[in-house]
């Protein structure tokens, strides 16, 4: 794409000013529209260093109303985000339903230097592109406008240019070693740039390469595809995608109604147990955090079936400095703006804690495709987008796991009978939970679905047989000892 | 894709019949929704040899009615279609809108085994593999569902089916040379299959793997992934997707109103250069006939332009045996059902003939935009289609040459007027020309666009001036003689 780009001719001075005045003017007047349809769109300056990303970028968005817009440069990796997955830092940048994200260099930068600069091996290179194209793949599947430009100048203007940039002392900070690394390198660096491109190239998420050695022409093409891509986007009607083939391994996966709920354990023996097993775990959870390994548990079940007695077992062995609980409740205002696992990357755990989700991002494949919150094709294509986005935590070197808490529909009218008639437990009952209960077979049917589909041999799922609370947490605690112990 | 598919659990047989039941009549009915939404759907059935790919396929059209389906099945390459380009063949198959077309072996059998037993090498495979990744990009692009099944079964299984079949005299038949060839070198097969399915999986033109080892489980989970997809693409709304940018090299082009059209030829000398030229272009002709080049001339311009005398004086030195000449009305119903390349796809010369067409697939960007026959995302993306398809061409071998017939607006009068008033060149001038008459300036611009856009290094315009016809006449018989030379 780079090394055969022609340039398109370069309109005259003030053919470039007329129309770069009728285009500002549109984009002007599109934010109203953006904001309207509730269209996020996400914008990528990328390139060369020293080709003017920057200048362009802060021209584009004078035409936006600063409530509309955020912008991000990319930064060295904070602390922080080192100890978090790749994707990270990315993803909890995508912006908001009705506006823009404007990024000054993206993850294409960051992979092409470290890639460049052998702070990345060819392999993880090349994984890290298929994470990109699952990642574009995954926003625009779900509604986003994802725009990517690409300034591209010769060796030779770059070359003047960061002299230009070093000549002046209130310039001077502007080169940085990376610049000056690329066009050192500059040959190396085409043949990466180009090879990134093409890889990524995608037809929903694709690269315009923009001529970039004037900058009013630059910002021309900006605008004018800009407003080509806002137009298209704000004039397609409901979106709906193939649903991706699920190539994740399975495990095999009983339905639920094959599960014997009659395994109990006797307390005596359940005191003795917890306390030895607790003590594992306290023991576990340190060699976890020496060896920065993250753990990511997720919980889901039937209203009353024992998860918040559950996890508290969990909590009651882990040193409170290295974990967090994130109750999920539905969606706020901001989160429901945005892609639906985005709340769920930015709950992510630091490298060496441990993160228990008491409910999960599993909600798209119950409650909101029960209810009706997201369409038939946002549910079914999410299975595949939870395994691609679970595979991205195990690639990254967490531990998953996933525990279903299992009760009959007896025993949860026992205990929604109990929780009714006991003062101290009636806010644990609401009018929601009976009305679920109606659901109980739709619900137990998309229950079997979900399990089968994102049951995989690195992110499974585990019943616990919920009838005996006390039977649930010892098997809890037992499979979470033994899968931290494989790992370690 | 195919080294780590993990299969997934197959249902009993009574749950797979019960499933059957339910998917065949689903998709029965779904036939009369495509008819109405005017849907068209390819579905290509790749895959091992053996894999029972016709069985199923066989099954599967059992549930729609004869009217809505054809089938193909790959054949070796006929005489002619071994003098068209590549895509030829796969491309005049597309099915028309409201029916389906299934293909028992497609585009990815006849690449990978081309290039699996050395007929093609690694660099024409990975451009097939990108003509192939445009093809389908193209399809979908323009509303096609598209749905590729890879039929997948391991070493042993393939040996044992083909043995199975060639130890039956009333079977063995059906195993094919490279049925054969695959079995003896399954491990490499499986490789080039990998890096086929991996390059050509977007995300608008997934490919979906079918276990097949049993033929009802087989038939199941096309069924399955045929009614999904079916309903995606019946549910979404107005289709619009990203305006991809025009990456190829482009010649510069001035604008309509910047070329003079003073420029003429005295009839003494217009008679003997004629002559000249055309006995040049005979003997060139015969030269290209020989080497096997084909020739492609693209005419457009405008209403009494005199198209049809200069095409005259090119085809007046060509052997009748070696051309064809095509005028190009508004499509017929069945042209209209598909896609708008389809009826030039269908028309193209064998190699070392010439096609001359008389207006062309730039209608399009012209006519279908100004009277708003298609979508204006459908003509903003037409633009690079056109080059697309022209690269395809030229990438055959083909030279393409492209002539703008270039008039004034008075010059267009006084003809339009002399043909109203002269009785036997009434039937040449109709009311719709003085209707395109009055949106001379709409067109001027969309011709502006359209020159400017897809003048390519590779298939380039001419403007032929011809306020006298004879200048223009004697101006293309040069272009074309020296095009042809250049290539000789």
């Amino acid at each position: 794409m780079l090394k055969d780009y022609q340039k398109s001719e370069r309109p005259s001075e003030e053919e470039i000013e007329q129309r770069l005045e009728e285009l500002r003017a549109s984009l002007f007047s599109k934010q109203t529209e953006i904001r309207d349809h509730k269209l996020p769109v996400l914008v990528v300056f990328d390139g060369w260093g020293a080709a003017g990303k920057g200048s362009v970028l802060g021209k584009v968005i004078r035409n936006i109303d600063p409530r509309f817009f955020k912008t991000a440069t990319t930064q060295a990796k904070s602390e922080d985000e080192l100890r978090k997955p790749f994707l990270y830092r990315h993803f909890v940048k995508i912006p908001e339903a009705g506006k823009f994200e404007f990024l000054d260099g993206s993850w294409m930068d960051e992979v092409t230097s470290e890639y460049l600069q052998g702070k990345l091996s060819k392999e993880d290179y090349q994984s890290r592109m298929e994470s990109i194209k699952k990642f574009e793949r995954q926003l625009t599947d779900n509604g986003y406008l994802v725009l990517k430009f690409f300034f591209h100048i010769d060796e030779k203007e770059q070359k003047k240019r960061i002299d230009g940039l070093l000549d002046d002392k209130n310039t001077k900070w502007r080169v940085s070693d990376w610049d000056l690394w690329q066009n050192k390198h500059y040959d190396k660096c085409m043949d990466a740039f180009e090879e990134y491109l093409r890889e990524t190239n995608q037809s929903q998420a694709p690269w315009y390469v923009i001529d970039a050695k004037n900058k009013k022409w630059a910002e021309l093409q900006v605008l004018e595809i800009m407003v080509n891509g806002i137009d298209m986007a704000l004039s397609r009607g409901a979106q709906a995608v193939p649903i991706l083939q699920n190539v994740f391994p399975l495990r095999k996966t009983p339905k639920l109604d094959k599960i014997p709920l009659n395994k109990s354990v006797p307390e005596e023996e359940y005191k003795k147990e917890l306390d030895k097993l607790q003590k594992k775990l306290s023991k576990l959870h340190n060699e976890l955090y020496r060896k920065r390994i993250p753990v990511i548990i997720a919980y889901e079940g039937w209203d009353a079936a024992g998860k918040g007695g559950n996890i508290k077992r969990i909590t009651g062995a882990l040193d409170p400095r290295g974990f967090e609980v994130h109750p999920i409740a539905s969606p706020e205002p901001h989160e429901k703006a945005r892609h639906y696992l985005w709340r769920f990357w930015t709950r992510l755990p630091r490298s060496g804690h441990v993160a228990i989700f008491d409910r999960t991002w599993y909600g798209r494949v119950m409650v909101e495709r029960l209810e009706g919150f997201c369409s038939e094709n946002d549910w079914q294509r999410a299975y595949n987008e939870i395994n691609e986005f679970e595979k991205e935590l195990t690639d990254w070197g967490a531990i998953v796991i996933k525990f279903w808490v299992q009760i009959d529909k007896d025993t949860q009218l026992a205990r929604f009978t109990d929780r009714q008639n006991t003062p101290e437990k009636q806010w644990k009952i609401t009018d929601e939970d009976w009305r679920n209960r109606e659901k109980w077979d739709q619900y137990e049917e998309a229950i079997n679905e979900m399990l089968q589909k994102t049951n995989t041999t690195t992110a499974p799922w585990y019943v616990l047989e919920s009838n005996d609370k006390k039977y649930a947490r010892i098997k809890a605690l037992k499979i979470l000892i033994e899968e931290i112990e494989k790992r370690l």
